[in-house]
């Protein structure tokens, strides 16, 4: 018998309450052992409830309760999740996580202190939401050497560029409809900027790599200055643009991540994940392209993963999975993203193509409905991030944008 | 220290040890203790090859060595594999599989002989190659009531039909491409006439409805008949046509496993699987929706597979795994495909709209290049399949064509 206790009772929270007692027959059969949640912790009340009982205000309860061996945090961010996370761990409740910033910002440590104390710290639920994607790169890609990872792993900025695509909406308007869909929340930042995927990068890529990544090291551009345009001509080119979280082995064997809009061809898989699904293409030396792609939030979706790590959790009984990485003092296995060699698609404004030539050789043009005369758009030959940044500056017109090509291993 | 047997120098075989030699260290250091592979298995020889001294062509220098605890079977087919592999798990040893026709076949006796031995069998390479599916299916969407898979199994149809759809080829001449390049075998016949998906789609029904369902069982269609017209409607009508395994929960609790080309509409991410990728998207009741897509066969993707499954079968060292099923005594659990609900697409020469709406009153008619006066296509409302085949009589000219559409829950 493992008694569970659920910190926060929100959206993510009452999900995983909900899934648990709507399956829990099966659960507990895949789980090999009785289980049952004993405390619901949130500082609200919730009157009425039909958990009521098990709701408490006070994480000591769940500390100094020895039943309790599996805790899920669905907290979100970082206080006093990190606090309440370590005081459990550090008492041998295995604990798992939905909780990117907690997993961004201290998974390196909180792993180590699961190690120390015999259980485990586990967070499928933290990338990808529905989507197996932390269990399955450690373990079933286990015998290949990980070369890269591209996902899009942000399902509100992804519904936000489907409906730029689709609908030929601009940025603020198509914003303005994921909030009242509830797909965005009032003070979207954390996803238009590119934050939201940024933690996801961070933990995909400290779990390839073995190194923890921070967030503070990533560079991260968001979507805000993509433009209807942008996605029309991502279009006549051959693809789709979209938020790219990703990240590849250079030859130095330094690692680059890196969040950014780019423009993915409709060659490779993720340029078909529309809407608010997430798809993770993982690279590697045997597999070549793997790509793993569903709901990546939302309430039984992200509760799908949770309740699959406790049922892992359950089942290891307190020998402590090798799913971990090491801290890392500094950044310098991070290369610099402006020595990457990649191509850019630019989109100017009274550029003539002599300054184009001059500046980029033989580009690409491409072109679009309603294209007004003075506009120019092109997709600029491969060269290192730094040298393009310099050559743009040659153009003889306003350049309206300039959005990367991905390439295909990330 | 842990010894490995191969079984099978073939194609998988031989990239199972070159991946293993390859990444030996981290593969080592992800099982958590020493491994080697102390035999390979095959009748014929291989003089010069570097791994000539463990050759060898007695199964019993392998079930005699107590040092070997496992053995990866990669020789394909029922005999004498399943004698093998039956004889090393009785002795203890873990096995690991690419053998689906042996899994499809004699997995729930393998299982429970694994299980009554204290060893595992495992079989992630069985089924999609590279992609994880089995180990994900079984543990990471652990917490859900599956209600349908529907895959893309088989790449060699899946090139063929890609052909068919991206140059307009016949079958027969995108079959002679599949041929050349090594995709398609002499004798095609297991892929091309859906039997090998058909193993497949077995594997993932008895382990996500948890009995064993042997082939015969399942109604299996192939593609010969799929013409270049069908791939042209499929893509009027906003899709593709795709060789579809699937397995569906009935609501009287029965599971529908078939086999059959299908039209997959542009929103299903399946439709964008081309060329040799598989894709496996399962539904259930928290996740909504997930897919795995990527290399479903070859060398090393396979070998991926294998591996993992090896380093999995070293660190559960003699506890057995849950993954496993029930055998069944008869398919009274297996409901009929002529029962259940599907909406046809119909090609006809020579009939009448007259004809077309007696029989199926409206329908939506679709139109391609080229298309003959003479020549109708329709979608069919939906119906059970037994009731459309009874009014597709009523019609006045010659079908030349009827395929099925894949609604999105397999």
């Amino acid at each position: 018998m493992a008694k569970i206790a659920v910190l926060g009772y929100g959206v993510v929270g009452s999900g995983t309450v909900e899934l648990f007692y709507k399956n829990k027959e099966s659960i507990i059969k895949k789980a090999g052992k009785e289980l049952d949640i004993k405390y619901i912790l949130d500082i609200r009340d919730f009157p009425g409830n039909p958990y009521e009982s098990k709701l408490t205000k006070s994480i000591d309860d769940i500390w100094n309760d020895d039943e309790v061996t599996l805790v899920a945090e669905v907290m979100g961010g970082v206080n006093p999740a990190f606090d309440f996370v370590k005081g459990c761990l550090e008492r041998g409740k295995s604990v798992v996580t939905s909780n990117k910033e907690l997993v961004a910002k201290k998974g390196a440590e909180l792993l180590k202190i699961a190690e120390r104390n015999g259980c485990n710290f586990l967070f499928e639920a933290s990338t990808g939401g529905a989507i197996p994607i932390i269990r399955p790169l450690h373990q079933c890609l286990a015998a290949n050497t990980i070369t890269g990872i591209a996902g899009i792993l942000n399902g509100t900025t992804n519904f936000i560029l489907t409906k730029m695509v689709d609908e030929q909406m601009d940025f603020g308007e198509a914003l303005k409809i994921a909030q009242q869909l509830g797909y965005a929340e009032k003070d979207p930042t954390a996803d238009i900027e590119g934050h939201d995927a940024c933690r996801k990068i961070c933990i995909l890529s400290s779990l390839a790599f073995g190194k923890h990544v921070y967030p503070d090291w990533v560079h991260c551009e968001g979507i805000t200055r993509i433009t209807p345009e942008d996605a029309l001509y991502a279009e006549s080119w051959g693809g789709a643009v979209k938020l790219i979280g990703s990240v590849k082995r250079m030859e130095d064997g330094k690692i680059l991540p890196i969040v950014r809009p780019a423009f993915v061809c409709s060659a490779n898989q993720l340029s078909h994940v529309s809407d608010v699904f997430n798809g993770i293409m993982v690279y590697g030396d045997a597999i070549d392209q793997v790509m793993f792609y569903g709901r990546g939030a939302g309430k039984l979706p992200t509760a799908s993963a949770i309740v699959a790590d406790i049922i892992d959790a359950a089942k290891m009984n307190g020998t402590s999975v090798s799913q971990r990485w090491e801290d890392s003092s500094d950044n310098s296995f991070i290369a610099d993203y402006k020595d990457d060699v990649v191509s850019f698609y630019v989109r100017a404004d009274g550029a003539s193509k002599e300054s184009v030539a001059k500046a980029f050789g033989d580009v690409e043009y491409l072109s679009r409905e309603n294209q007004p005369e003075s506009e120019l758009a092109f997709v600029a030959p491969e060269m290192a991030e730094r040298d393009f940044d310099a050559k743009l500056k040659l153009l003889d017109g306003k350049v309206l944008g300039a959005v990367r090509i991905l390439n295909l291993e990330g």
